[in-house]
Formats: structure tokens, C-alpha cells, sequence
């Protein structure tokens, strides 16, 4: 792939969707190698900018959540290719963040899905503003400071057939909420539609390891990627490729689940393309895997299987 | 605490436990510190050294694994205090390590708790040799080296009333099979018992976060810890402590279940001791938390929520 | 409502659904009070008829499973109503019930959901005649006889916004496999979209609970339902009343959010509906009420938790 | 076996076990045959017997719950046998019952092991009286009348080598919380120990399935039960025979891996007991298996996965 230095493509979208949609019209047409530039509202509609902004009233009109952008049609993609998507940049586009507490959402409240007669905790805002050159957010409640590392919380390709809440992770990527879907990093997801079909949304200026309260550092950006396609090749679950490592995403309930499909991927990652006999790729992995949970607080629970690029060159 | 210097006690087992275990007579009585030397035997009870030694073979006479060195009698423990373990060194008595895949045992297998009816994974034998002056372990099937960096798979106190199996994890410590278990790090675990009754053993050269196969590279050792007392001050789940970070280590099935455990502790954590108002705290490790699986191949799985120590001191 | 005797609607598909789907175009509209008439194919398209039509070769170029009849627009149905569907009967088109062992799929293996490196079981097909009449099936490998007891697998109406498998139980009621759909009983479902869009399918002859293998004895039918519409009543999950009792189904992973789910919906139905104080609604389920697994086997579980309606009459 | 009808024994425990504990000194030793009579207190030790014993109050200074009446030994018992409880009868020592809301226990609560950061639910006492001469029971509150249907909450051996809290439902029985271990049943449990030492209590005058709140009707009580041995037949489960089912009790967290557990035990039964070929009793279940919810509440959860006798005899 050649990266087209003087063809950069910015999608600016009319309006959102709130579903990864196969059936939704394009809003915009790249090629692989195009530099695009995607802006993104954040989770909340930008409905909540202030402390006094609680949810219950803040998000009361508000039928759904987590806008989308695009889909972005991808020419060349067809059903059984490989998308890369390689993240180069990540501009904020205001100059603060936004956490809040939802009633009934989140790692450590009963929900939607995990059911109590429990009274909710209380709603609570929390502005973090961008300081020191767009640097580091601090939030004057906290008194800390914590260093800018932006994500996309939100990159997937349109299911095969079906319309999927833009709240939920799964073999599409989708709201994922890892903070590895980074810039620098490339993220392989397959295409199961013409064009591949890609939104993104929900960016976050950072995040701890499983978005504990289900809501990370919300912010309105302008992302820069570059789309490749692997052609011929069908992956089953998102990877992700860093300088340093590869990655499987596998997301599911209970969180054990998604535990044994990022491994499970991982192991036979290392088997078909890595010349790891599968047991022998079973034993690395058991001894110098990574593990950690992206978040645990979606419609399903996201965890990162990992291991060192190092230990790909063998000498056997 | 003052560490004598010259008063160090080596702990050598006649025999082992596969409990932990409150009813089982001391071996050794320390102080607070004292320099304690601890020998343990490997998971299987030294029975697997080559790679011929299949567990259906070797284990076969084996009635319980995980043998334990304990329990070890810390004066002035009493029931409601937190015993605080500085771990200050490891040091293998043998130059390999082992792992295994046993029959129904490991993250990518069905297995005694998650029952199907698949014919169980082939069984193999992994010997990885201690080399470069005992700074990396290496592997000729697999043909990578990867470093030295061994922790205790088991360290534990006994639980109030109940002898639970060595294989488990809990509120005790127990067989948590978390890498931060290590040389530098203090671990804390309430006490129940008068004396703390402290078992350790499954010492590990090193492991991979999640333990996939379920056999980390498996050593003998002698371990060195210091003991010291937090009188009257009881925790609930085991604690950690590194040079950089606090940790707090939940075990339960499902998954999300241990780290709901290990955030909710680590929350009030910070809370009791660190000045955080409760909401406060919760939003600070949902944009700078870290959590990762030790195993998720126990009896229950085990997941480390960390923060790191720069944010206890805050700016308000 | 007034059941129309002489207005009957019969709604023959041309073409299937793959997914509960709230863009497609209607198969039929129909009023509340006729009665309706819906052929419906099986879970596997008719492929399956004979011991030799294994899976792997049987549904191979079968791209998707489970078809569904509909939508069935119900005139006068709104955003926010309740749906009634009165199942009157359910008759077979063809003489014979299949049932089959799918590799990964099905309560006792490993699955795509649950992951594991284990070799699949052994593929299997099941053909159970009907025969005494049609009130009984036999197979001749088992030996055994068992009673006509049909029901639908698979109810739903439109979800909101998004398009799901129809492999998917969930709010909008689907794939529930839950025995109590049955000729007798009424079920409830949410209205999300004009017109409701219902869809059914995948007629079971007969089924245990938790459809163990995945596929129960799998039928082409012909039902005949009822529709009534409660306006301006929305309900979470789907509510099933039959002669004796009330019912509610909750369908999640791990199992017990399915089980808090349908417990949760039912002490607030109690609540709200029948007098009842929230924590002697929650005594009384504790003390009286049911709770059975529908279905282990789909992309979530299948619970019903229910209260004998003697109990709803009560002598304060 | 032959019952001695002149040779009835009554065990009147002194204090009371809160482990199943394979070292405690047995309380009473019984033949195969001996009509045993056991008597034993509430799960509270009778602490609440009113509306206004709230726990926090009445249970202030237990430090463990659920009493146990045990170890009785059973001559004859020895390690690799399965013993035969068949209950006779349960008669209530005291004319009423109790159930609570504690806090942060139950079904529909955050707890110990599902830890959140919410308000636990309120405390609540109901005392059920018996009435219409023992054969009902009913509360003003509810206003309800529910029957009679005592059964044993906890009946358990003590397990090989460890101790368990008698809050526990496992391999070994223990707090199964299943309405099934009731009189005209016969319960099956693995042999560990030399006389089996059996340990029943918590003593249930009915139950819905579920226990949703996490306390059944609790009585005091004296049961007579018959002990047998099967010897040299080694089972991993519980099982129950009733006169029209058997079933077998799996306790795993998630619920899904008990349920698994219930069903592949019971699928090996059917094949090495009653001439079934595996797939064709895989099958079997598929269609016309039981599976309910014993209790959603207890350390692991319990479920019942069952078949109809007359399935056992197959004309093929």
C-alpha cells in the first residue's frame, strides 16, 4: 500500500448513526492508501459539558447514545478481506473531557443486565480539562493530572446482515473500549460487506484498564487513519498490531468467555501465520502472554490477549 | 518493623500440605523480622523432570498437588491484624523449569467446573532450562529465551475455620498464581488465626498474565520473606504493594466477579487510607486503572486492579 | 378484544428472515382479534430430513439458519404498547421431527462462544417420527417414546433500531426456546415499531429444558395465533400467562443475570399489577415461585422465572 | 439392606459444626439399616423468631451460620463407596418459620461475591406460621397460603482432606438448597472418609426454586432418614432418585458450568447405567430433560438437571 500524501479526505458527518448498519448509506468513499480524516461527536451528543449537566436530565431526550460516523466506504473491500486500519492521530476538537455516573451503568453498580432491586448510585460529573499544551487533563475535584493518550473507544465494520447497537463490542470491533485502538497502532477487522463499512465514534482522551464506571475520558475529535486491505484473508475477531506486540480482542459474557476467544484466536494466530506448533504457541502464551481487560462494563466484556513481536522470531 | 539482620530461619518441610489449613501444627514460629528462607517443592511434587514424564504417567500415585511448606507461625498475629509479607528474594534449587498440559486442566480446555463431553487436549511436557547464568529460561521445542522473573504461585494464611484446597485462590492469598507476587513487592493478607499460619509454595521461574495452560514454568526454591504485623487492622482480600503501584487481588467465578471484587476493594482503598472521596476514587481507576487476569485457570480466577502510587498524593 | 370467527389470515412466507428486523418490508397485515395462520419452515431450512444429511455436508452452503416468517404488521400496535399473541394451535406439515448434533454447538462442548482448542463431538442426526396419531415421537436408536408437546422456538417482534439474528433470544422475546410458548398460553412482547413486526419460526415438536444438544426436535408447522394490543403499556422483557400462572423470561450470559432478570421483572410485575409490597414479592418468589432453564444453548440463556396465579389472589 | 424398624436412633447434637469437616470426632455412629433420627436448629441458631429480629441485630454476634448436626458415622463407610440417604420424614420441632432479608445476600442484591459500590437492600423479618394442623403455612403480611413441603437444605459428607463452610453446596452435597432432598427422595453422595461422616441441617419447611432471597422457610427439626452403602461404586455428584425421576445436583459459578456439570453427569449415568450410547442420551436429555434453579444465592449456585424413570426402559 502507498500512502497518498497529498489525498487526505475528511469526513465530516451530517448526521449520526447509533448502529453499526449494513444497510445504512455511505457517507463518504476512500481509497486504501487515502489519509482520512474523521470527525467524531462524543458519547454523549455533547449534551453534557458542565458539572450541573446530570444525566437525568442532560440525556433525558436523548433515545440513544454513543453516535457514530459513517460508514465510510472502503473501495476494493470485498466479503472475506481483511480491513487494516491504521491509526495516525487523534486531535481533540474541544479543550476538556467528560466522565459522568449513569444510573445503572457501569463496572461496580448492578444494570441492565446484571439485575438487583438495589437503588442506583448517585449521578455525578466530573470535567477534566486539557492542560500543558494539550498535554496532560486535570480535574479539580481529583487534584491529579493525568497524561493525554487518546483511543478510539469505538472502531467497527458493519456486521454481516444484522444492525448492532453502536453500545456493543463483538467480532465487528465495534465500542470496544481498548485503550490499544490507538495512534501508532493498526487494528485488523474483517469484511463481511462491499466496501467494508466502517463507523467510529466515542473517542477518549484516556482511559484505565476496564473503563470502571463505564465511562472514560469523553471527548469530540478529529481522527486521522489510513485504510489497507488484506485481500483473500478472513480473520474471525479484531487484531490489533503494535510496534511491540500482536493483539487478539475477544468480547463476550461472562468475562472468561472473552478471555478463551482472545487466546483461542491468539494461539491459532501464532500456529498459521507465525510457525508455532499449536500446543508449543499454547505454552508461549502461557508463559509470556499478556491478559488485560478493556472494559468491563459494555454489552459484552473486552479483553486484550497479547504477546511480544520479539518472541515471533524464533531459533529453533 | 526492624529487620534483623542476623537472624535468619530457614523453614525446610518434612512433609507438605495440600490445605490451607488452620488445624495443622506449625513447623517453624518467626518473629517480625526475621529473615525467613522457605523451601518449597514444585506443583507436582517433583515428580515431572523430562519431557517423557506424562502426567497420566508420572501423576498417577499422585492423590493431591500443590504441595504447601507450612504453616508457619508469626508471633503476635491475632485474629483482625494484617500480616504484611516483603518478599525479598528467590532463588531456584534446581537449574529447569517445567510445564504441562494436563488432561482437562487450563484456560483453553473444558475442564472439571466447565464439564462438556470433548475428548480432553493432548497431554505434553515442557522442560525450559535455566541459562545465561540464571538470568533467562529457554526451550528447544518453542526456540525463544524469555527472562527470569519469578514470584510465588501460592502464598496464603489459613482461613478462619474452613482447610481449603492448595489449588485455590481467596480472601486467604492462597494459590493466586499473580506475577506481582514477587521479590521487591509486599503482599498483605488478613489474619484469622492466632499466629497468621502462613503456607507458600508453587514457585514460579516465570508466567504469563492469565496462566493459560494453567502450568506456569514450575521450580523448586527457597524463597526469602520478612514477616511484619498491622495490628488491628483487618482487610478483606490480599493486598499488594510495589514500588510503583497498589494492588488489590480478587478471586471468583465468573470472572467479572473477581474484578468487580478487586475494584470495589481497591475503591475503598482509597477511600479509608488515601483521602478519596468514594466517587472520586471510583472515577480516578476508571481513567487510570490497571487490570489485569493472573489466572484464569484456578479453582476461581484471580485479577489484579492496580493504581499507581504518584496519584495517592493529590493537589487538590 | 373481539375474535373475529370468520376473519382468518393465512401468512405463507415467499422468502425467509435471518434476522428479527425492523427495516424489512411486511409479509401481511392483520388486525388485532383475527386469527392468523403462520407456515413456518425449520431451524435448518428443510435441509436435514434423513440420518445421512450430517451437518457439515447437509448445511453448507446454508449461510445463515433459523428462517423466520414475517414481519406481520398488527394494525393499531405503537412505540410504547404492550403485544399480545394468543397461541391457539400448532400443527405439523410433515410427519417427522429432526434433531442433529452441530459441531461447537450445544450445551456440552465447547462453542464460538466458549472457546477451547478441543476436537468438536461427533456430528449425529436424529429423525423422531410422529406416529400414535400425532400425538407421540419415536426414534428407533433411542427406543423411547415421547409426547407432541409443539411449541415456538422462536417469537419476536422488531427490536428497536437495531437488526439481530434470529438465533438471538432476547427483550424482543426470539430464539427463547422456552417450552411455554405453547398453544394455550399468551405471550407478551414490547411494540418498539409501528405495526409491532412480528416474526416466529423454528417449531419445536417437543423439547427438555435447557435443549441440551442445541436443536430440538426441529418441525415445518402451521400455527394459528391471535393478536391484542394493551396501548400505553410498556413492558422490559417478554411475559408469558398461561392457565395456571405468570411467567417472565430473561435471557443474558452468564446465566444467573438471565435468572436475576427474570426474577427482577417479575417482583416488579407483582408490585405493580397485583398489590403486592416489592420485598413480600420478593418473599413470596423465594418461598413459591419457579425458575427453569429454557435454553443453554443460544447466543444468551433462556430463564422463566414464574408465580402460580393462585397466589395472586391473596386475603391480606 | 434391611431396615431395622426396632432399632431407631436419635441424634441430639450437643454444638453444632459451620464446616463439613472431615476431622471433627463423630457425634454418633449408625449402621446401614439404623432408622436415624437428627435433629438440628435453623440456620440462624434460632436467634430470629420475630418481625423485629432484624439481622444486624440478631445476628450481631454469630459469627457463623447454618449449624450443622454431624459428623455421624456410618459403619461400613470407606472411601470409594457412594452412601443412599433415603429420607423418611421431616417434622417440624417448633410451629413456625422464619425467613429475612439480610443485607448483601440473595438473589437479587449485590453480595460478597458480586460486590458493587450500592446501598444494600432493607432488612425484613416474616415468620410463617404452620397451620391447618402442619399442613400449610402462612404469613399476614403476604396474606398467602403455601403447603407444607419440607426438605433437607443441607445434607452433606465430609469432603477429602478439606473443610468446608457448611455455607457451601458442592461435590459433596452441602448447602444444595434443592427442594428434591426431601422425604420419599434418596440422596446419593461420594464416600471420602471412613463412615462417610454425614452432616445435614438447615431444614427447609418449603422453598420456590431459586431460593431467590437467599433464605427459605428455615425451621428447627427433627428428620429420620436410612442410610446404605453402595460399595466400591465411586460418583462425583450428588445424585436423587424420586420415584418417577433420577437427577443429579451440579453447584458451579456461573450458573452455565452447573448446569453443565448436572447434565454431562447425567448423560454418564444414562450411558454406563442404563445401556444408552452417549450421543443417543445427549439426545435424550435434549428432549426431555429437566433443569431447574435449586438455589441463585449460595457460595456456587445449584442446579438440578433430571429424566423421567420410565425413559429408562427402552424398547429399541
Amino acid at each position: 500500500m502507498q500512502i497518498s500524501e497529498d489525498h487526505v479526505v475528511e469526513v465530516v458527518p451530517q448526521d449520526y448513526s447509533y448502529v453499526f448498519n449494513p444497510y445504512r448509506e455511505p457517507i463518504a468513499r476512500v481509497k486504501p492508501g487515502d489519509r482520512v480524516t474523521i470527525h467524531t461527536d462524543d458519547a454523549f451528543e455533547s449534551r453534557i459539558t458542565k458539572k450541573g449537566d446530570l444525566p437525568s436530565r442532560a440525556l433525558a431526550t436523548a433515545k440513544f447514545l454513543n453516535p457514530q460516523t459513517g460508514p465510510i466506504y472502503v473501495e476494493g473491500a470485498e466479503p472475506g478481506d481483511t480491513l487494516a486500519v491504521r491509526i495516525e492521530n487523534i486531535e481533540p476538537t474541544r479543550d476538556f473531557a467528560v466522565s459522568v455516573l449513569i444510573p445503572y451503568f457501569g463496572g461496580l453498580t448492578s444494570t441492565n443486565f446484571t439485575r438487583t432491586l438495589q437503588e442506583p448510585l448517585p449521578e455525578r460529573v466530573w470535567i477534566w480539562d486539557l492542560v500543558d499544551g494539550g498535554t496532560n487533563l486535570t480535574n479539580e475535584e481529583l487534584g491529579v493530572k493525568l497524561p493525554w493518550e487518546p483511543f478510539l473507544g469505538t472502531l467497527a465494520v458493519a456486521p454481516d446482515l444484522e444492525a448492532i447497537t453502536a453500545l456493543a463490542p463483538g467480532p465487528f470491533g465495534g465500542n470496544m473500549d481498548v485503550p490499544d485502538v490507538k495512534p501508532g497502532n493498526t487494528v485488523y477487522l474483517p469484511v463481511w460487506n462491499e466496501g467494508a463499512l466502517v463507523y467510529t465514534g466515542d473517542c477518549h482522551a484516556r482511559q484505565g484498564q476496564g473503563e470502571l464506571c463505564g465511562v472514560a475520558l469523553e471527548i469530540t475529535s478529529k481522527s486521522t487513519v489510513v485504510f489497507d486491505l488484506i485481500k483473500d484473508k478472513a480473520i474471525e475477531w479484531p487484531r490489533i498490531e503494535s510496534d511491540d506486540a500482536i493483539m487478539v480482542v475477544g468480547s463476550a459474557r461472562p468475562m472468561e468467555d472473552a478471555a478463551r476467544i482472545a487466546n483461542t484466536e491468539l494461539v491459532l494466530w501464532l500456529e498459521q501465520e507465525h510457525g508455532y506448533d499449536r500446543w508449543d504457541a499454547y505454552q508461549l502464551l502461557t508463559q509470556a502472554g499478556g491478559l488485560y481487560v478493556g472494559n468491563m462494563v459494555d454489552t459484552t466484556y473486552s479483553l486484550v490477549a497479547s504477546v511480544d513481536k520479539k518472541l515471533l522470531s524464533r531459533s529453533p
